[in-house]
């Protein structure tokens, strides 16, 4: 089994995934510094290959397979960012993708996935029937399992965005990102800590989906029971790879409702005119609101995506 | 008078401006790309102070006035982008700004140029009230008008942002901008063609406001009347100053439909994941509908800005 990645392991990642994504920039606003009380520089991965920071993971797990694994192609069930990421890694390696999806996903996701090429399969909207679609697929097609955050590789892969922002800005007193598995939270905090454990690493979670919070405050892994927040991309729990390096290295997580993140998300649109989904927008909601203290600091803050319904927007 | 600028006027005003504005960064899509059937590169005035470009020419004019006339202060009538601009660079000068605004203008702006200090007159909404409101203003506190296109100081400081674009990509064929009064058409035509004859420079208007283009077909500035588009930046004619460098300088001017600029707008958005005002798509427009031919050229698109009232979408 591919062990937990240290730095070494995502400098790899790096490497492997750097001709097929983009380095993206980073933004920064006097306004937004004025309303935080300190310097804050957003790492935008809006502008990631399919619109999300999971493009980094899906492409380090897609290259790093043997030429033999990848003929039988790749597979996962998402309803959300990782299934577009992941076929549109696999077209990218030129391998088959098959993606199971519950039969309730938007029809714009569906068509994404399609449009890269891969299988789609409609699930029944319960985890129970997704897995055992899944299984049944995998079981047919010998196509590798790629899960969205509960894996190795895929950690590594989205930890690459906050060692280009370390590379990109300096002096950083922090790092904050939003939690929903923790792969992106895991892989943030495994680059972070490994360049500087002096870097604070603070994971901010919607108070309606706080399953990592709970399990931190638990000591052991709460699941998933009936999330409800507009971050659409923060429904699940952490996994048992995530869930230990969240425990290790994440100083503390905070909560934020529904209300401060969809008026984090309209700051963000309205005064750096960049699109943000609501999930990019809990960790700014979180120095918004103070309940991260920014008072002479700098902080770094992953910004996951900008894959939203916009004839649907969460203010109207 | 101040005369015509040339190429030397316009990097004057890039030198006497740069302290105060941001050098916009130019954003790329291979989507975009694909769509157009060329190559795209997008100068994000969007990004730029006041969120328009429209901080370039009003920072130029302040900045360009002795002391003596800065004591006494700016003054325009405006209900757009150029109000917010002239109200910000005032107050970066530290001097007073008197904004003479039609009663219906929305709020958000209202405050916005109030937000910066500046003194707020409302004019009935015709354009006859609003002449005769700023003449008085102007009269009682001598203020300095700066009017938002048919002026050779704005005209030069709307030109750097051409200037910046030619610095930052090389080997462009064309550049577009859109025509509303032909402030920025003709300051990008006059940086363009002053730094190669060869760059062809294009115009796009909005069919419903084509008052440039009517006004090229017929040798002489047709007024503005009924203008009817959702590019509510270009609902005006062009002036007396501006429409002979039109008229020298640019090769034609396309039109293009609301529907074409919404699309256009929408595509941008979804697939750039950057906010741009419908004023700013037009010029896209022109290129996404072919009207403008890109195939196997480099085209250069001033994104005029990204002003948009965020809870009243052109496609909701």
């Amino acid at each position: 089994m591919i062990p937990r990645p240290d730095l070494t392991a995502i400098q790899k990642a790096a490497e492997r995934i750097r001709p097929y994504i983009h380095r993206t920039p980073v933004c920064t606003s006097e306004t937004l510094n004025g309303f935080c009380g300190g310097e804050v520089f957003l790492k935008c991965e809006n502008f990631q290959k399919v619109g999300a920071f999971k493009a980094r993971g899906a492409t380090n797990a897609v290259f790093s397979l043997s030429d033999e694994e990848a003929a039988k192609g790749v597979l996962t069930h998402s309803s959300g960012n990782h299934a577009g990421a992941l076929a549109w890694a696999a077209k990218t390696r030129g391998i088959k993708a098959e993606i199971v999806m519950p039969e309730n996903a938007p029809t714009v996701k569906l068509n994404a996935v399609k449009g890269y090429g891969a299988n789609v399969y409609l699930s029944k909207p319960t985890q129970a029937h997704r897995e055992a679609l899944a299984a049944e697929v995998a079981q047919k097609t010998g196509a590798k399992m790629v899960h969205p955050y509960n894996d190795h590789l895929v950690m590594a892969g989205q930890g690459t965005a906050a060692l280009e922002l370390l590379d990109q800005v300096a002096d950083l007193d922090l790092v904050l990102a939003p939690v929903g598995g923790g792969g992106l939270m895991a892989g943030t905090a495994l680059a972070v800590k490994g360049i500087s454990e002096k870097i604070e690493v603070v994971g901010v979670e919607p108070l309606g989906s706080n399953f990592a919070w709970q399990s931190l405050q638990k000591g052991e892994i709460v699941p998933q029971k009936n999330p409800n927040t507009v971050a659409d991309g923060l429904l699940t729990a952490p996994g048992n790879l995530t869930f230990p390096v969240l425990q290790e290295y994440v100083s503390h997580i905070v909560t934020v409702s529904d209300e401060e993140i969809i008026s984090a998300m309209r700051i963000v649109w309205e005064r750096m005119k960049i699109i943000i989904e609501p999930s990019s927008a809990v960790p700014v909601a979180g120095l918004l609101t103070k309940k991260v203290d920014l008072k002479g600091k700098r902080a770094g803050v992953i910004i996951s995506g900008g894959n939203v319904d916009l004839a649907s927007l969460p203010w109207n």
